[in-house]
């Protein structure tokens, strides 16, 4: 057993969905989030600078006595662990692989689809690991570049939105996939929205969901949950107004935060 | 005469709106323009940190020997400029002031509309600067956050910006504005949208161009206008991809940009 918080990060808002699975399914666990809202989006942003800010972001949980990091964040699992994965002694998640698994495991017809941000999409790990695990897989990938300003600005179930989604989505519709990842963790706000367009039969994969489920089952592996039946405790950090956070945060968690939220000056790690 | 450049910058990509005022008018000036790409947006950021991304902006372009600075950003001119106007020896000018000079001059029924970011509109500085010049003016403001994310992403004519607009605009239509600030400089790529919807009668004020214009009349009147009769020289930063910048920056000058553009690290000024 390890008592330790596990920490989390994401460019923004957008992990705080995992952070809400992590509650659910590791009600123990003492959870430190940060959330660069300072610097937010990452999606839009060269690798170099995505690795820069991926790198500051876990320089400043390592602060903290941490005993894994999840980054719950497509855009940083997708443009920066790859190539900072082994730099570091903590042990570090993404959102890429198991989402991965996941879609494997679910589709049938072996159409997956994948939206993600500019980034994500560009540098193309979803669909790498994706064909590692089932080689024959086709993969339909879509750069949404306009659902994290949706998400952010409240529009989560709006007109635009449905206009946005049914012209992101026109090809995986197309293409019939039968299983499609959320690969940015702000998607899952839009779940309603892409579930309307995409249909029932359509499998929606919650990359930062997947995320803390592989978390608990390295977790469990390695003997370090923690069972101490106490209540986790919950720390949130920004890089910006900390009202902004604790006013929209309550969207992702589907439920308010009430704990204190402290502002971090990201540039200085 | 003065042959030194003027330093510009904006939050991105908005302010070349400005640049191209400037290579209109002032067709002899240098510029040397920064776009904090690897920091955009400002509009959804806090006072605190528009202001500490401003100070550093304005540091970088005191490293050159300039005679004036504009500062080419509607939220930066509103959250930031009247808090550190003082701070500086370099004549800083922002977008504020000749926008809402210019909206006062245009309008016949003395009803005016603002538009900008979510932070331009909670500090109020168009309105406070119309009241001052026109005490009576009845003044409409509206945060359009998802009008940037638009324009960055390609979407300046089409039915997704029409719809957002629409819906952005609807009060301006309902108080009959005749005369509306563009109050951030990334939308007068949205002029056309905007301007099909309010309709011919109604002036649309370009607070890119008016800063420039405004620039240009200081200028005159300090005896600094470069009168070499030279071609305007003009270098460009960047704080993340040259490419992107590059790419899209045309779109807002009119023309390609075909001059280097630097990356530079802003966080280490």
């Amino acid at each position: 057993m390890d008592k330790r918080p596990i920490g989390v990060f994401d460019s923004g808002l957008g992990g705080l969905s995992c952070v809400k699975e992590i509650m659910k399914i590791m009600p123990n666990e003492d959870v430190i989030y940060f959330g660069d809202t300072g610097r937010v989006p990452y999606g839009t942003r060269s690798r170099e600078t995505i690795i820069k800010y991926v790198r500051q972001d876990i320089r400043f949980l390592e602060g903290f006595d941490i005993k894994a990091i999840i980054i719950a964040c497509g855009t940083a699992s997708s443009a920066a662990l790859p190539w900072i994965a082994d730099e570091n002694d903590t042990k570090i998640m993404g959102v890429v692989e198991p989402a991965a698994k996941a879609a494997v495991s679910a589709t049938k017809n072996k159409k997956i689809g994948v939206l993600g941000t500019g980034a994500t999409v560009k540098y193309g790990k979803y669909a790498s690991n994706i064909k590692a695990l089932c080689p024959d897989a086709e993969i339909v990938q879509k750069a949404c570049p306009l659902f994290v300003p949706l998400v952010e600005n409240g529009y989560t179930d709006s007109d635009v939105a449905r206009l946005i989604a049914a012209e992101y989505l026109e090809d995986m519709k197309k293409k019939s996939v039968d299983t499609l990842i959320l690969g940015c963790t702000h998607y899952p706000l839009l779940k309603k929205v892409i579930g309307d367009i995409m249909g029932k039969d359509v499998t929606l994969i919650d990359s930062g969901a997947m995320a803390a489920s592989a978390a608990y089952e390295f977790l469990k592996q390695e003997s370090l949950l923690n069972e101490s039946g106490e209540n986790g405790k919950y720390r949130y950090f920004v890089s910006d107004s900390v009202e902004d956070f604790s006013a929209l945060g309550g969207m992702f968690l589907d439920r308010p935060i009430k704990e204190s939220v402290e502002k971090i000056d990201i540039e200085g790690f």
